[in-house]
């Protein structure tokens, strides 16, 4: 093993002393702890964005990666502190859902943080990212043992995000997240479209989203026809809507919550 | 002690080869540095700015952090580098006034940048960001000191920071800081209104913004009625005017430098 | 030599899972890595800016320094991955020209990476940088051989940079890069202007641009008039066109690609 790693995403963005003070304080408690900047870009508030783009790449982090997660329009309020524990990482946020994919994704043990011996500030505080999440991640990478932070809760909130629906000749999904490319992901996985194509050999596919559709199907980005929308099983193994080195969020006037209808054509 | 920790603060944004041009040399002459950003997006050659976030999270850093600031509207000028040495850390900056916060706030020890031989290159250069105040944090994080590097100074440039006024039934003060999520951070400090209170016991605070008459307080941001302006004491102890989930700045028109009037209803 | 250092160079924005992705799997390959990032802002695909903003901080870093440029349109297409190998760095990055300023400045031997075990998959992936390059960068920050990831090649794709052009009576270029301080930077180098000088003593010079006449030169910024634009030969050894305090490409109404002639007066 390497050494500790905390891995931080916020909606903090980067302009103001925020940040900066989550990393103090990490570093005051273990300054040998490596600190990755997920994103502190995502929009503010939004919880199924960090949701999404912790559950788009936390599986690529090493075995004992601490991820802490300060999106909290509760902040301040009776709304618990949460921990959770996987095979190979930590999970530390508010108990707002923000953690919802991850625990669809793995097993997990859930606990609550309790110990206040390891906050900044046993008080009310405003920034409890910086009082007492980043204290007890820091504390964490450490060595401090979950059982000393935190005690087992039964169940953590969860966010609503609808299922995409198989059909007999139609999946119905939405988009989930719209990248800064303006590459529209939608919530229809690979697996998803493999068990359609099972039930339905031979057939050409078309996606509809919006007052669109579209015909095109490509492998990768650059395979794509100039100009011409196109669907893809994105890096992540979810259906995307594309258009080559422009946006097709723009184009198509599309965004997050959007119905899309993949069906034969 | 961990290793050597160089935090830095610019107005160079991200997206030029500036900040890693910083990097670089500081990793060239010490290569097990950690380096963390601060912020780079202080708004071009806002001293203040810079001077306030600075303040507001160096004490969250470990002792022997070197702080390096560079939001220099006169390099290339003969205006001075200077070094400030407190109990805890080391500041570099140009002297211009943007460390003025933390000669408000801290005991210090002032040094003029004077040895050349610590510099990339001893003549005049557009960017003494990388090319004198980088190497000479970068070569006082590998243990030079401040007598090699620095001569003492009596005094350095201060910024003019218009102070609060306590009257009998008032504080007077200004909106020095606007975050990102749009809350609007004031001059008066928690000190300050608790000796108002003290001398005011009993009585209703209002807060006159602007044309506006904000008559809400809550102790943090999610304690606060939806669509309400209200004030606060935040988490760097000043009193701050917020809206939940929404940018004060924009619904009440309000900005940096605006006064705000605290008073008896 | 100092622990293994990989600089990061992409067009992936911050607001994304993308840089996160990259840093995941590097920390999971080689958890004692030190990751730097120039810049994730190089404007979506272009790839002459990425060129430009490598170009003008590699120097900086030091001996053994890893860069990986991820500017990449023709990702999934057959298109090479390539290696360059000069004296003191390593760059990896898609053959699509993005590395032409390096080897415009470098002796470099130039390798395609072959070996696909050293991929987190051998398939077409839309991510290739997740996938394919940053596992490599990793992978020799750890010590794999060069001979090991890839084989040599005797090209490469180059951009066309439009070369300045030295006239008896003037300097024919063109603006290259339009910095965040609306700084305009030129093709036209130091060494050209000496030249020029040489042969034009005692004269004085102006610059046209665009429709302007510029006829203020200053040794840096600081040092210019308020409100008169002027030209400068910046810390890259470049002639600039600036603006105190100011955008000179908003007053001017000039950006990259825009022609300047630098002339006897």
């Amino acid at each position: 093993m390497g050494k500790a790693l905390i891995a931080l995403l916020t909606d903090f963005g980067r302009r103001d002393y925020f940040v900066a003070s989550l990393k103090g304080v990490i570093l005051s408690i273990n300054p040998d702890c490596q600190i990755v900047d997920l994103t502190h870009e995502v929009p503010d508030y939004n919880l199924q964005a960090a949701a999404f783009i912790l559950w788009a790449c936390y599986q690529f982090f090493p075995a004992g990666t601490i991820f802490l997660t300060v999106v909290d329009p509760g902040v301040g309020s009776e709304r618990r502190l949460i921990l959770l524990q996987t095979d190979r990482h930590i999970f530390i946020a508010p108990d707002n859902g923000v953690l919802s994919l991850i625990l669809n994704q793995e097993r997990a043990e859930l606990f609550e943080v309790s110990n206040k011996k390891f906050f900044i500030t046993d008080r009310r505080t405003s920034f409890e990212g910086r009082d007492k999440m980043a204290p007890v991640a820091a504390w964490m990478s450490l060595g401090v043992s979950v059982t000393e932070l935190a005690r087992p809760v039964t169940s953590v909130k969860r966010l609503d995000f609808a299922e995409p629906q198989l059909r007999p000749k139609e999946i119905q999904g939405n988009i989930i997240y719209e990248d800064k490319f303006g590459n529209l992901i939608t919530s229809i996985s690979q697996e998803l479209v493999a068990r359609f194509l099972e039930r339905n050999k031979g057939t050409n596919l078309v996606l509809l989203a919006g007052k669109k559709k579209i015909t095109d199907m490509a492998p990768t980005y650059s395979l794509a026809s100039a100009d011409r929308p196109f669907f893809m099983i994105n890096s992540l193994g979810l259906l995307e809507i594309a258009l080559y080195k422009k946006s097709a969020a723009e184009t198509l006037g599309l965004g997050s919550g959007d119905p899309v209808v993949l069906k034969v054509d």
